[in-house]
């Protein structure tokens, strides 16, 4: 959560883990015919793509290289409070609207393969009228899909401009929390069975991450929806109208997005007090046992504690049926015991 | 919960099960004097319906057949985003207004027959000045009564446009809920007996499964809220001032769906805690029983073990009514702690 | 909760408990000089009524009549719709302007006479220039008092028209909650009393029966403060500014019923946590006394124990002073312990 | 709670307990040079005042005297339901801006002296061009200090209009709930320190008391935010520019109330679960030694019995160091055990 | 939370503790090119700069001298009312624009250095044309930073004018929470391990103490958002334009500061739930030690207990090989009991 504090507004600090060795920027270039993807060494090496009449898409992986950052602020003349946003790795998801470019933070959230793990980290997205830059701290992204698709020249994809492939990225990004969510969904009804069948201490400290990472999810998807609205609501220049349509349904499944994360929210929260109360409730079973066990015994070692008692004047230990008749007396007074806490519902 | 991550917009893909062999195509036609009714095999046999001046209705059961779907795209001119949304099962309640037609996705909730079992499914409807097109995901629905009314020309359906058959159905929609809620409320009300009487570990369960089942209704109803008031408020063309009033009708209905939902909420909420306290009341019942029992012979119990010693100078063994009093002794001490007990309210 | 499912709007059928052997028809008629009550047999006997330039009250107490209901929806214009919501008791509270009629449905909550028990019912209200006509389930009601008012010709109930009486009739609807809460809080007072003297099992019913009514008075109460709003903010031609003055107050008292029950509410929720703490309290006190007795007696026992065994070569047992010596050992023990929990504060 | 239900409107019914003798009128009339201070036997002694140039405050202690009420109705041309209001102290706070005056009700509250216990009352106020008029139930009230400041001529009190010293009033009222919250936070606070050292059940009651007081407190001060604003927003004429200023203070006071009410009421809220967790851990701590000791001993205890047994056929019992080993043996075990207990962490 | 009641609006009363000997007035003036920084006795030592060309900061550490207050209203023409609340330090963030100057008055955060303790102190603000006046209730703050960057002349800061510098000063103190929630985060994730490694009485407390924490920084941060946001909404004559965009930036950060806030109050209150389950989970367990302990050498005490009574006439005590008979019932007994325990999934 920190931040550099005190810095003067546009000071370039990248706020977040180093993850890679070296910063990785990635050029795809295309238009309707042609398409060329490829890494660049230096930002240098990308600036001629920006008056071509082809479509950009510039990754930049890994936010340490505050050079890089400066390089592309000037060629395409970014504020400094903007680029200052894209280090701070800690910003809400957020659009704003400037003169010839579109600036777009958002949360990332992509499931992990294999597990139901899943990461969170900050995509930034520069819409110039021929360009988009994106910006990740790490490799890992949710964006393969467009990538093949622009390869593949699947769909529309190439025979539009800049801002549909922005929305192809935000909508990816958006898809990228129904995987999420799904992984979640799966480990909240493994987790409701062993609510069910066995509740462990184990079980508990799950639940707690569950719960931790819905505030996390929530707190990372929550913005969105206010993101794309504005997109959306404002009259932004560089979206064209056959975009905001795509954009409107981008906001439905925000929308739902959202839906789905207070649903499961909902049904952590009702977890709690399942598991509190099958652990009660085995506790319970346990204890009734014992009590049981105690009560049916503690007056029967009564009696024979007092006929273990060593005083010369017992007549009943003289007795010949005293031992047999002492015996069932203490049957008949356990039957008794049983049958009352029976009627009692208590077995 | 799962989409189809990173596909192009308008990909046609079903996010359901697959619940029927095959696509069932109804067509109900009918004006103010004649009436039919059949099945088709191929939206192709429906097309010279479109511009006929009966009103259709065409039923759509089973949304797996991806080529029907677009023969309706295509005939009726419906946006290939219009379609995706319709195969996403997934999807949010909403309306939305195009030019030539209305789209409603709704989430249909109907009561399994003699159970109180319920189901939700997805209903999508397009309106056009002449057609209802209705999408389903599996056979069972609410409209049979509105089969009815068109078969037997009851109230004004034979006599009004295809906006009152969309009323219509929304309305069917929306009084399914209140089925659903009716099945929720006996449930409700047993379980709350159940708790009274008899708290079982089952009755947990059953209040976990009502609480999970009410999130999934709720969920499922209030988006509908939103949906029919802009039907109303919007000023959709190709819904009459007639049908308008009876709209605002439904959504009546609507509001007391959800003022019913958030009831039955309320109500369950407050079972949790009932069932918790039932639960320790009977535990601390048994356990008071065994405080009680062992609290009087742990003492009389030492006093046996004590005269049970063989020490050889123990001269209260020699006495001769030492046993009788010492019995008499005993059971003083318990009578007294009874009283005691009593005193303080803990029998 | 249920209601006619699929029948077409308009349809009159009514859906409460049938609490009636006959509908029975009541007429008050009076302007500043004159007045008149009688009963009439059929609604045909009170059509002149309508014209003439007194004031007429109509109150029909029995919903189960259909043929009474349609011919008031003839005699005075009604729409279909409007007489489906007045049988159909379900209702959510409402207001609707009509042409040459306004529409109130309201919930009506009366305490029954001597004890804290309420009723709650539907009555529907429809005011036209010159007739207030109300429709009831059953008998009993909360306007006696207006009755009597008119009778008495007290306060400016004879001079106003018939707008003045609909005012006075949803005041005193709106009256009916304050006696409904004086209840409530009449009950809330005792249990908390008992909470704090005495908890049992029977005072969590209690309290859960509390919980519940609040959720029907609540819910019962809400929409009221929306159906005077609107009769005073929409600009209803029926009532004249006269009126509107009485109509601001009765909003005022609106406010004041749904203030006094969100604080009830508020009182009751937190007094199950006073019940669960009281009742665990009592628990401890016993517990703790289990506790005492038990562990101090667990090895005192233990020692009579060890010098009731039979070895042939246990030295002490042949020592003139063993045995007062280990009663004096046992009562330093016992002594010693009890000190300890006393420096502990467990006792 | 309880209101005069099916009065008409306008009846003088004085809903509250009788607290004084006589009700008591208090004159204070002061313009820049003069000032008197004096009680009046009745209304028509003040009327003079009305039409003379001074300012004049008319306090008037105790509701019960309907006939006061009427006098001061008449003299000042009040609206009946404005008496009514005044008279029913069950009224929530409201601001009413008529023709040519502006009526007020107010909960005032006031700590009583060297206590932290507070009262809530009723204050109504009708401020007219030269006059100020309030109305309380009793005599304690939080005015002395703005009677000092006319006396003794202190700030601009005595050089400003009836506005200024309307607003003195309100701004006195609001005061009040800084000390009574004063009161508040110290009982929160010695609460704290008992939670902390030596949770009782009376402590659990005067939590309960807190929770409680706080609902009174909240329900007092939060439509006091409206009234004010109200006052402020609305163009009321009575009310000059330079008072204005004045009355944005007194409403930012509000808001800090109504915040440190949230405040308290969140860290009262929280104090319950601490009161659970400490009895629950004291009694961890209890039912954890008796634990120890039962488990220890149970075994022991099982041994001693067993050779306590009159089998003839014992051959331990003859050995000559079995007795002594055999303590070694218990020894040896409780050493163990205790050695395992320590090793879980459970001593 | 105290304020001095009743005394006339404008009344200069320092409601805080006085934490300083004697208030320090550090006057900063610096242009383009020049910079001096010194202490003044005086106020009226300060008064020729508010008309130089020079920006000037005049900071004020200590509020109890109401003669420097008076001093520095009446050079500056500030309003009595803000004075007041310059020293009235329980105020509420708020923002006033006046005719000449602009009030912020806003609570400061910071960490203390070395632990994770932190400290709220109230910071009010004036901007004038040419000066920043700063009050501050001691000597710690978090602007030093701001110094060094007019000292060193970095950034923008001596290039532009007085509104940059009190932007600047309202960023530091934004900035400052960022600070205190990594305090508190790093106490959080501290908490959590004990809570799952070994929670202790101690625990419950500092989760106590954080939750109450958490409510005052809450209180102090929210109020900043609308300070802000009026700051940049309302058209405030003396901030430029230039200026205006950092403030949307501070802006967003204090909307970040209000997330972070929100998402540790979610994850600490999910803690006392993960708290009580542990405990009571350690209970159960020791409990369950008990039980079984106890379950066992019950019924095996009570056998030897039956032989050990001193009848006459049981036969099995002359038997030979009773003894070791009945010891391996009594084995069996048990280890039958111990596997019926694993069987529950007991052990």
């Amino acid at each position: 959560m920190s931040r550099k504090t005190g810095a003067p507004p546009g000071t370039l600090i990248f706020t977040g883990e180093r993850k890679l060795e070296k910063t990785r920027i990635t050029v795809i270039e295309y238009d309707q015919t042609s398409y060329s993807e490829r890494d660049e060494e230096a930002i240098s090496d990308c600036l001629p793509l920006k008056d071509k009449s082809t479509i950009t898409w510039l990754n930049i992986c890994g936010l340490h290289d505050l050079k890089v950052m400066e390089e592309i602020g000037n060629a395409f003349g970014i504020h400094p409070l903007v680029l200052e946003d894209i280090l701070n790795v800690d910003q809400r998801s957020k659009m704003e609207d400037f003169e010839n470019y579109v600036f777009v933070v958002m949360k990332m959230a992509y499931r992990e393969t294999a597990t139901s793990d899943f990461r969170i980290e900050q995509v930034s997205l520069i819409l110039t009228p021929q360009c988009v830059i994106t910006f990740q701290e790490s490799e890992g992204d949710v964006f393969e899909n467009i990538r093949k698709r622009i390869r593949e020249s699947k769909g529309r994809m190439r025979k539009l401009g800049s801002d549909y492939l922005a929305y192809a990225i935000i909508d990816a990004v958006v898809d990228g929390y129904f995987e999420v969510l799904d992984g979640i969904a799966e480990r909240t009804e493994t987790l409701e069975d062993m609510l069910v069948s066995n509740p462990t201490p184990e079980t508990l400290h799950e639940l707690y991450r569950l719960k931790r990472d819905m505030i996390l999810i929530r707190r990372a998807a929550r913005p969105l929806r206010e993101v794309i609205a504005s997109l959306d609501r404002d009259d932004v220049n560089l979206i064209s109208e056959g975009t905001q349509i795509y954009l409107k349904d981008v906001y439905d499944h925000t929308i739902q997005v959202i839906d789905n994360v207070e649903s499961l929210r909902d049904m952590i929260a009702g977890m709690l007090d399942i598991y509190l109360s099958s652990v009660s409730n085995k506790m319970n079973e346990i204890m009734k046992v014992l009590t049981m066990i105690a009560t049916i015994f503690i007056p029967l070692s009564f009696l024979a504690g007092v006929y273990g008692m060593n005083f010369s004047h017992m007549p009943e230990l003289g007795w010949e049926f005293a031992y047999p008749l002492l015996l069932l007396g203490m049957a008949a007074l356990a039957t008794t015991m049983i049958l009352y806490f029976r009627l009692k519902k208590w077995l």
